[in-house]
């Protein structure tokens, strides 16, 4: 019923954006989540972006200023480089690849967008942890 | 005989930059290429730094251009933007964690200097592929 569902609003709701997440061999729940967490990005929703991460200690992230360590660490981070919906701006994602590792892990590389102005890259490795896929790790640059 | 000389080596030859590259759980041999990379580059031989990556055209490369795919491509990418000795400057590699991701993949996140006055981070999956560790996809951001 959720697949359904899925499928239902992929095709109805946000086929486009989905054209630039989906990559050939990527799981569709991973697609999902990506997708979801852009809308949540552009919905000033935080929290609702971090959905996707890995909620735990051991999570990794990359970005300019060095290694952010745990999930909560993480989105600290985000709330203090983006604190209000305007500084988040409109953020897109365009995947190039995804590569599978082993049978429970992938890297997703793709670009990202803020307001067409800025941009960069990201690599994501996802390792699929109860039947679900989660980011581990995540390297953004500009 | 290879290992015996590798520790040789390693006690008398190169502690103190070996300190910089061993963190817990990461193969010797891994720390070992990773060493011997760090060595090429500084002796101004791109081909031997390039030992240690997948010898394949399915290795991806990510910087700040975007993403360069294939051993090949990523070795003119080095020879483009870094054309004489000079230019190359003196690197420096300091890991900051090896995160096994199954049996035979794992992920590399540290920090790069050139000369002390450039550098940035760089996330670098290893795969085990015919018993050797090698480097499948490098995310490299100032």
């Amino acid at each position: 019923m959720y697949k359904l569902f899925l499928y239902i609003w992929l095709c109805f709701g946000s086929l486009s954006l989905f054209g630039q997440i989906q990559v050939p061999g990527m799981p569709l729940s991973v697609a999902a989540t990506m997708l979801n967490q852009q809308q949540a990005w552009n919905n000033g929703d935080l929290e609702g972006f971090m959905i996707g991460y890995m909620q735990s200690d051991s999570l990794l992230f990359v970005g300019g200023s060095g290694v952010t360590t745990g999930y909560n660490a993480t989105l600290s981070r985000y709330k203090k480089g983006y604190p209000d919906r305007e500084s988040m701006g409109h953020l897109t994602f365009t995947n190039r690849s995804w590569t599978p590792l082993c049978d429970n892990s992938a890297l997703v590389i793709g670009a990202w967008r803020l307001n067409e102005e800025v941009g960069g890259m990201y690599s994501l490795v996802w390792r699929k942890i109860n039947k679900e896929w989660v980011i581990v790790a995540d390297h953004s640059s500009d």
